[in-house]
């Protein structure tokens, strides 16, 4: 492969992972995001605000999710003094270090092919 | 991770891995299909039909490629009796060969993970 490298040039490898179901898109880098602006927010709006994404688009991520899901990843509190918040439940949580392990797996796979492509 | 599973739904892993420098993508499994189908038809504007792609498309992946690699990946000839026609050169067919080793282990990385999951 080196011969097809073009010496002043840099190259990477780069790429996407994702679970999927019958019903399309389960589990993806941007999900997992938004997993984790909610756990630290507690609101689906906040994690929203944050990721520069709508309500309605994170919303329909969640439900996505969810109903994807043996249980909820994300549980949601309507109404009461603080206006309703969400959790990532123990499923979530569980989700989260499940899809990390995977992407970390994955960098690793990356980072072994780049060195082939210059060995 | 098989809590997280619902027992009544199939669960897959896909993703994309893809070749790019400084200048944007290099080579990916749609540019794969396109030396392919050039290699096979002898022609950018055949391949291009082949796969519903503007014949301005398939250019425009032809020169990315070819502007990044150390060689051209594929050679063109104009005018001449047949009105033209392109081959995958050697560097391209290495190009070729190594982009399918990369794309072959690469679903092996992604049995691996859905094994995994189930575990």
């Amino acid at each position: 492969m080196k011969a097809l490298l073009h010496p002043t040039k840099t190259y990477c490898i780069n790429g996407r992972v994702w679970l999927e179901t019958d019903e399309g898109r389960f589990l993806g880098i941007g999900r997992l995001e938004l997993l984790e602006h909610i756990a630290e927010l507690g609101s689906i709006s906040k994690a929203a605000q944050a990721m520069g994404m709508s309500y309605k688009r994170a919303w329909d991520l969640v439900s996505s999710m969810n109903a994807q899901a043996a249980a909820p990843l994300v549980s949601t509190q309507t109404g009461g003094t603080k206006g309703g918040g969400a959790v990532v439940t123990e499923t979530g949580q569980a989700a989260v270090m499940a899809f990390k392990g995977l992407q970390s797996r994955f960098q690793e796979f990356m980072a072994l092919e780049i060195q082939r492509l210059h060995a």
